[in-house]
C-alpha cells in the first residue's frame, strides 16, 4: 500500500540535481548582461541637432555605467558559476535562496541605468542606488554558500575548503555595508572601495586560497610568539 | 520495404526526452522573469523635474509590480521545474499544452506593466487583470499535469505521488477563480488571496504532502467513528 | 609528421554533434517568442486620456498579432525541434543553413509588430509583410530538411521516413507563395489560408504519416484499376 | 589534517569543464543576435503621415543594419562554437578572456543601431564605429585562441592544428586595423574589406586549412628552387 510515509520517503530520495538551477541562473544572468545595451541604443534616440561624436561624449556616463554594468553581472556569474561546481544537489527551500540572487541579478540594469541618467546630476544619490544594489548581491551570495553548507548540498570531501570559501562572502556583506556609508561621506572613495572589490572578486578562488594562507601564516607567528 | 505501420510504428518508438522541452521552457522563464525590469527602467525616462529619489517613490506601484511579476514567473518556474522531475517523455500534442503555459507566461509582463500604470488609477480592473492572468496560470499548470498523468508520460512508481500533486492544481483553478471574482468586491480581499497562493505555491512538493497527510488524517477520523 | 592530409581527416572526423547548434537555436526561439509582449507593453505607454479597458479594447490587433507572432514561432520551434530529432550531425556549411532561419525567426517580431499597428489602416500590406515572412520560413525549414537529407547529417535508418518528411516543406514552399498572392486580391482568404497551414504544421510527424497513407491508398487504387 | 597545500591541490585538480562557459556564451550570442529586431520595430513607431511601404522603403538603412548586425554576430558564434571544439577545459583567467569578447558581443547592437541612424548622415563615423566593433571581437578572439593555446586548455592530440587555427585571428588583427583606417580615406572601400573578412571567416576551419595548402605549396616551391 502507498502510505505517507514512503510518499514523504519518494520525495526525499529524489533529489535534485543542481545543474538544472544553474542552467536556469544562466540564462537569467546572460539575459541581464546583453540587456544593458538596450540604455546605451536610448542616447542615439534622443532628439538633438549634435552628430554622432558629440553625442557619445556627451553621453560618457552611460558606457561608463555600461561597462560597470557589465562588470559586476560577469563577476556575480564568476562566482555564482564557481560556487555551483562545489554545490551538488538542492531542494525547494535553495530555489528561493537562489531566486532571491536572480532577484538582485535581474534588478542590476536599473541601477546601471540610474547611474547612466543621474551619475552627474546626482552623484551621491546615483552612487548610493549602485552601492546598496551590491549590499543586496553579497548578501544573496553569502546566503546562498551559508544554506548550501549548512544543508549538506555539497559532497562531504569539499566540506573544509568549501567553510572557507563561503566565509569571504560573509566578509564581503559588511565591507558592502561599509562602502555604502562611505559613499555618504565620499562618493569617490566608495568608488574606489567598489573597484577593490571587483579586483577581489574577479577570481574567488584564488581570493580564498590567499586569505587562507594569511591567516595560517598569522597562526605560526602566534604559536612561535608563545 | 518499407510500410506505413513501420513508419508509424518508428515515430512512436522515437519518443522524445523531455529535457529538451524543459530547456527551451527554461529558457522562456528566464526572458520573461528578466525582461520585467525594462519597464521599471522606463520610470527613469519620463520627463520630469523630480530628483531621482522623489521619482522612484512616486512610482512606487511599478516597483512593486516588478516584485509581484518576478515572484509570480519564479513560483510558475518551480512548479514547472517540480512537475518536469516526474515527466520524462513528451509527445506532440503535450508540446502544445506545454506552449499555452509558455503563451501565458510570456504574456505575465504585460498584466505587470499594467499593475504598473494603473494601480492607483484603476485598482479594481488592473487588480483583474492580474487575476486573470492567473487563472490561465493555474489552468495550464493543471492542464500539463493532468495530460501528462493521463497519457502515462510519467514513470510509473511515481503515479500515485503524481495524482495526489496533480489534484493540487485543480484545486488552484477553482481558487483562482473565487479569487478573481472576489477582485470586483474588495480588490483587497482578492489581494490577500493571491498572497496566500504564493505561499501555497511557494514549495508545491511540501503542499502535496500536508494535503495527503491531513486527507489521511480525516479518513482516520471517519473510520475510527465508524 | 603532421601534414596537411592528416589535418584534413582531422577536421572531418571531429564531426559536430548537432545538440550544440539546437541549443542556440533553442535560445532564439526562446528570446524571439518572448520579445514580442514588449510590443503589447508598448499599448501602455502610448498618451491618452482613455481608461484601461478602452485602451485594450481599442488596440485589439496588438493582442490578435501577439497571439499570431506566438503561434507561429511555436510552429516554428516544433518543426525545428522534431526535425533535430533526426539530424545528428552538423558541418559548416549546414550552420550556415539553420543560421538563415535564424534570421527569419529573429525577423518574426517585425511583421508582428507591423500587424498590430497596420492591420486597420492599410490590412493588404500589412498581410503581405506577413506572408513573405513565411514564405522565407518555409523556404529555411524545407533548405534545413534537404540539406541535412542530401549531406546524410541523419541515421541511416530513418532516411526513409526523413525523405517523407522533407517533402512537406517543400509543399508548404508552393503553399506560402500561392497565399502570398492570394493576399493582393483577397486578405481574408489568405488570413484563412494561413490558419490552415498552422493546422497543418502543428503536428509535422502526424502530417507527414497522413501524406504517406493518403498517397499508399492512391497508388493502390491506382494499381488495382490496371 | 587539512592544509594549504592540499586545499590549493583540490582546487587546481577541479578542473572546470568548458561546457558551461560555452552554454552561457551562447547565451549572451543568442540574447545579442535577437535583440537587433527591437531597433528595427522603433521606426513604426516613428510619427509620420507616410504609410508602411514608404516607411520601410525610407528606412533601409535599418534593414542593412539589421541584416549586418545579425551576420557579424553569427559569424563571431561560428567562430566561438568552432574554437570550443577544441577549447576542453578552462581556467579563471580564461573566464576573463572569455568575458571580453561577450563584452564586446552584447556592445555590438550599439553600432548597428548607429549605422541604421547615422549611415546617411555620417557615413564615414558610423563606419568607424563599425570598424572599431571588429577590431575589438578580432582582438577578443585572437586572446581566447591564444590564451587556450599557451595554457593547455586544448587537448594535446589538437595542438598543432590549433597552431594553425590561432594565426587566422592574428591575422585578422591586422587586417581590422587596415579596414579601420581605410575608412576614413574611403568608407566603401572599407565596406568591401569587410565583406571580405565575412566571407573568410564564415567558415574558420575551412580558411585554416586552405592557408596551410597555400604556406606547404610555397614552402615546398621555394626548397625546389635551392
Amino acid at each position: 500500500m502507498y502510505t505517507i510515509q514512503s510518499m514523504t520517503e519518494e520525495i526525499k530520495s529524489k533529489k535534485k540535481d543542481s545543474s538544472r538551477v544553474e542552467l536556469f541562473s544562466d540564462g537569467v544572468f546572460a539575459i541581464a548582461i546583453t540587456l544593458l545595451v538596450l540604455e546605451l541604443i536610448q542616447i542615439l534616440h534622443l532628439e538633438s541637432e549634435a552628430d554622432l561624436l558629440t553625442t557619445c561624449l556627451h553621453h560618457w556616463h552611460s558606457f561608463l555605467a555600461f561597462f560597470i554594468g557589465f562588470t559586476t553581472i560577469l563577476i556575480c556569474w564568476i562566482n555564482h558559476h564557481t560556487a555551483f561546481e562545489f554545490i551538488e544537489t538542492v531542494d525547494t527551500r535553495f530555489l528561493w535562496v537562489n531566486g532571491f540572487l536572480l532577484f538582485v541579478v535581474t534588478l542590476t540594469p536599473f541601477p546601471t541605468a540610474v547611474l547612466a541618467e543621474y551619475l552627474e546630476k546626482e552623484t551621491t544619490v546615483a552612487m548610493a542606488f549602485f552601492g546598496f544594489n551590491y549590499m543586496l548581491i553579497s548578501i544573496a551570495a553569502s546566503g546562498i554558500c551559508s544554506y548550501a553548507y549548512k544543508h549538506h548540498l555539497i559532497s562531504d570531501e569539499s566540506r573544509t575548503y568549501f567553510y572557507s570559501y563561503k566565509r569571504i562572502y560573509r566578509y564581503s556583506i559588511s565591507y558592502t555595508i561599509f562602502a555604502f556609508i562611505v559613499c555618504f561621506i565620499s562618493p569617490w572613495i566608495s568608488l574606489g572601495l567598489y573597484i577593490l572589490l571587483f579586483v577581489f572578486f574577479a577570481a574567488p578562488k584564488e581570493l580564498t586560497l590567499r586569505l587562507e594562507k594569511f591567516r595560517t601564516r598569522k597562526k605560526n607567528i602566534a604559536e612561535t610568539e608563545k
